[in-house]
Order: C-alpha cells, then structure tokens, then sequence
C-alpha cells in the first residue's frame, strides 16, 4: 500500500511517488500545516487550488480539542476537515515537550497540563498511535522526544528514550492503512544521528523522518546533519524533514535528498503581515506600499498575485481584515508548494543545479527594498 | 446606461433587470456588505460562487481608509477590491449620524471625529459624492439623514434637510457611469413617508431607496412603511431597501415592490456563530452539534452544507478558527441570495403567494430546536 518509487536522482536528491491510500505524493513536496484540522484561513478548496499533495494536522492539539474520538465517530479526519488527499498527523511529542514547565517526562510517557483547561493529560507511545488511528490520517509519526539540540548529554538520554519509544509505537500500530515514519533524533551530533539513522532505518518502516531540526542550531549544523542522516537512510523510503520551511531550506534540504517538508512559517507569518517570495520576504504593513499597485511577486502564479495589489493587501491588514490573512497564506504556500514543484522537475530535467544557484542567488538579492 | 426593465409581477411585486456598467442585477436581490472593501472573510472568487450580484461598500470607511483618494489612484474600487460586478456605494450619513455623540449636524452638512485616529472630518451632499465618484461604485447614494424613527418632530426636521441634501447630492453628480439613488426618509409616519415618496419620485432618478428602517421600529410599522412608500414610488425605477436582511424581511419586503436588499446581518451572525436557514436560526457553538453529522441545512446547496458537517463547524468555532467565519458567512449568505433568488423565480412562475407563505410557516417552525 506505501510505494516509494524513485524517478530521478541528481546527486543526493530525488523526485519521486509515494502512494498512500488516499493518493500519490509527487515528492519533493511542501506540506501546509492544518493544526486544528484546518489549514488557518483556508478552505480545502484553497488546498486544492493551491496544488497542496499533503496536509499536517496535530495529535496533540486535535487529542485535546474536539477529541480524537470525536473525529473517529465523525469518520475520521479526512472527512472532518474534508480533505480527500494524503494527511499526515505528528505524534504530539514535540508540542508536548514544548510545554517546559508543565509536562514530566519519564521513561514510559510523559504526562502534562492541557493547554486549554489545565487538565492533566498524558501521553505514551501506545496513546500517541492509539490516537493517530483514531484520526486516521495516511502518515503518522511515532512518538519521539525533541531535545536540546546543542546539549550532548540531554541528546544522548532523549535518543535512547526515542528509539525505545519508536519500537512500542511500532508496536503499538495496528492499522495497515497507515503508514508508521520512525524519527531520527541526535540534536547537531553526528555520532548520535548516525546511530539514530543506523536503528530507525533497522525497523523496515515506510518512511523516515529526520526530527530536532530548525529548533535554534545554525543553519550549517542544520544542513550538514541532514546530510550526515541521508547518507545513511535507504533511498528507498521518502525521507521527511520535520517543521522546516523557508525556500532556502526547501532548496538545501532537497540538495540533501529531503522528500517532504511541512512548517506552519508560511501561515504564521501571513497573519503577521509577513510575505515570503523568490526574491526574499517582505512586510506588507510597510508605508511604501500604500499606493503600489503592482501583486507581491510580479512573477508569481497565485490567486493572490494574480488579483490584488499590494495597496489592497497592505489596506486589508491596516483596516485588520481576515481576507488579508487568506490571501498572505494563499501567496506563502503557493510560494513553497511550486517551489517543491519546480525542484522536482529541475530533478527530472537533469538542472538541479543550475536551478538551485540561480533560486539562491535570487533569494540572497532582493529585487527591491521598500 | 441605467435601465430598469420590469420583466414580471405578482401584486406589488417584481421581478426586474437593471443594467449598470458593470452588469445587468435580475432582481430581487440580497446583496452582501463589503465595508472595508472586502466582504469580510470572503473572496472575491467565493461571492462569484455565491452568486452575488451586487456588493455594497461603505465610504464613510473607506474616506477614513485607505481614502477614496488612494482607491481612486488604485483605478477605483471594482480594481482595488477585484470585483467586476456591480457595487454600491452608501453616503456615509447613516455610520456619521450613529456617532451620536461626535458628531455636529448643521444646514451644510455634518463635523464629526474619525473613530479610527479621532481626527476631526466632515461630510456633505457635495463631498459624500465627490468620495463616492472616485470610489466609483455604479449605484451610488445622496447624503441624508437618518432620524429616530418614532420622534415625530425630528423626523419632520431631518427629512427636509434630506430633501435639500438630496437636491445639492443631484447638483453636485458629475459622472455619467453612476446612478444616484434618492432615498425616502421620514420615519414611520404615513405623512412623513408620503411626502418623501412623492419628493424623491419628482427628481426623475434612475433608481431610490427606503432609509431609516429596521432601526429599531416594529415590524408592522417597518412593513406598512414599505407599502406606503412602493405604492408611490415610480414602477419603472428600482426600489433599494437600506439595510434589511432577515429571511422574513426579504419575503415581506419582496411582497411589497422591493428590488433589492443589503444587511451586515448575515456575516455579522456568522462571526458570532450563528447561522440563519430556511427553517430559523441555530448556534453552532451549542454542545448538542459536538456529535452531529449532519450539515447546517440538508437543503442548503452552499459550499458549507454540501462538505462540512455541524460537528467540524462547531470545533472550528470553539478552537477560535478564522475558517468558520467564512464558511458560516458563505452559508449565511447563500441563505438570502438564494431565497432572493427563489423569490424571483417564484414571481415569474406565478406561484409567489404560495411561495412566501409556506416560506414564512418554514420560518415560524423550526425543524429541530437542539
């Protein structure tokens, strides 16, 4: 049921098809975030039109709030959210460990306050898969912990734990029509990624994720583990690259054999005014764009670019319409998703390369300063 | 350029055309409110699907910001906002007379302090159309004031300043590719009403407008109003009644010679969680859709009700996501433009009586009272 065929490789990277029960992912792909099963300020339509392949949604927020067994008794996430293609749900363990001063961990779980009521919850890896089956997405994550990732002693103790995790929840798993992704963990150590590459890719798992990145480490530590970590995952399973998301990291982490990325930046930084193009980011709010009547990107595709100027965009935001944060995310996402896109066929094309110094280099110069 | 052509009627009742330059409105019509530019958590491409005809925008907002000078550089609101299709623009009287206690009315017009910075601005007949001509809106209104509807001596006094406000708003028109609608004031009083009737009517407009209802008077005094005031006005001009909009207003105003309807109160209700149907309304944040599979409306054609049920509705509102205003506000509106729409055909097929009447019984009798 979990196919991962490659179809072209330009060095590390790759295009290549992935099936899941719900359809094909055309990888590399960039995967928008719907936490509470909802993409922020999208309808699916938006997803569709956006050519979205995948959609994010979170255990722990969704095991808070309605409650996964709601969604199972609704018929699941797909058709709650009304999303028909491929959803993948995290295990809730990096939210979990976010709530620092609230949540124990111990060797079986970890236990902690809800977020909404102050109600003490708890999580394990039997709970973790227990309720990814109850949502029912195509992907899902076994439960890991997120250290430190410059602290080697924390690392070291968070690893063994993980790995410990990752067998229960692979254990725990019961639905053939999901597909379990182990998570290689190790903070920037290359003596403990390369353990943790080494015992996930052991397992036979469908796919693999490479978690702990994009926390605070610098951005060379960043990509240099990504490397250190697809050198040693197979080439035959998809390779997903947790809470990353801007385009230069789209592009390095392609560079470095990623299939699948997923970060809530793009959304975020649409509700804070915030637009991210080819040609580096800008903030719509800015006075200078007051009476611009040229789109964000001159260049770009999207509904957005296609139809409004930023003189409206920036009105919207100052007059604090929610139109405003559909229409930056509308532009953020299309911004990741046909870079993914254009990646992919520049794999296929055989100019990876060239496409990528020229995307960087354009990245890095900024057509206009306002 | 502006022709109204009355293609069918049942009583007082009628099913019309009016041709503007942005399109022809098949009326009777409900048409959404976009105050800021923007109907509010809607896109452009969402009213087109909603079948709206016809959207309003406010230029007492839009002269405070961005400025009718800014949209007017921007190539106009039907530019600036993306739409197309015909819009409406209002005066600005009815947003400056409700800062009661702001606001200065003298003979000339009115001084008033700006609820976003607190600057002191000003309108008049002459200014509100000189805003209203570089919004540039196809149906465009005269300045009046709006007056307690009970108060019998105030009302007198503020309907002559209209009518004099109404003569100065004709005077000071410049543009041929906008029609000025005069509106009918004078509260509930017969006489008062007769009066404005009969003095609006003689200025040969190319279309006028009911004010001052649904503001607070019963609904008897706003339906006999209505009656008073169509058996004057001409047949052969639209009728625009100002800031109506419950599924029961728009089957008694139809009945009674109304062409054409806008309100807040469909995306304001949605904002709050509730959502208006051919049966009543409902709460969606109500415990008792935690569980419910069903849609809003198993009726309902709109986006919402054809993909999402009321347990999905409802957690999106309780998570606090932007997405269930727009998917209330599409449902709430497709309720008004499709009955407007019903209401039409109804008409045209000779079976507008028993149309309305079992409409109004649905609306008396709930289906289901969760």
């Amino acid at each position: 049921m979990f196919k991962f065929k490659v179809i072209g490789t330009d060095g590390l990277a790759r295009a290549g098809e992935f099936s899941t029960p719900h359809g094909v992912l055309r990888t590399p792909i960039f995967a928008p975030v719907g936490t509470q099963a909802t993409v922020k300020s999208l309808t699916p339509t938006h997803l569709s039109e956006l050519n979205a392949q995948l959609v994010l949604a979170n255990t722990y927020h969704l095991f808070l709030r309605p409650g996964d067994e709601i969604v199972a008794k609704m018929g699941g996430l797909h058709k709650f959210m009304n999303w028909p293609n491929p959803i993948l749900t995290d295990s809730g363990g990096f939210q979990v460990f976010s709530l620092a001063k609230t949540r124990k961990i111990d060797e079986d779980g970890v236990t902690f306050k809800s977020h909404i009521d102050g109600s003490t919850k708890r999580l394990t890896p039997e709970i973790s898969i227990a309720i990814q089956e109850n949502l029912g997405a195509d992907i899902i994550m076994a439960f890991d912990e997120c250290s430190d990732p410059t602290d080697y002693a924390y690392s070291t103790k968070a690893l063994r734990r993980t790995h410990a995790w990752l067998e229960r929840s692979a254990q725990a798993k019961t639905r053939p029509d999901q597909a379990l992704f182990g998570i290689v963990q190790g903070g920037v150590f290359k003596d403990l990624r390369e353990e943790s590459a080494r015992f996930v890719s052991s397992l036979d798992l469908p796919g693999h994720a490479i978690g702990g990145l994009s926390v605070g480490e610098t951005k060379s530590d960043m990509y240099h583990t990504i490397e250190v970590v697809n050198t040693i995952l197979p080439e035959n399973k998809p390779r997903y690259l947790m809470g990353v998301g801007t385009p230069e990291d789209l592009i390095e982490g392609v560079l470095r054999g990623v299939d699948i990325f997923d970060c809530v930046l793009p959304t975020r930084l649409a509700r804070h005014n915030s637009v991210m193009t080819r040609h580096g980011r800008l903030n719509l709010l800015n006075a200078a764009f007051a009476q611009d009547e040229k789109p964000i990107d001159q260049d770009c595709a999207c509904y957005t670019c296609q139809n409004f100027s930023r003189a409206y965009l920036r009105h919207l935001i100052n007059a604090r319409e929610i139109l405003a944060s559909t229409l930056l995310s509308i532009h953020n996402l299309h911004t990741l998703i046909a870079l993914a896109a254009d990646l992919r066929r520049a794999i296929l094309d055989g100019n990876l390369n060239q496409f990528t110094a020229d995307a960087l280099t354009n990245l890095k110069h900024k057509k206009e300063k306002p």
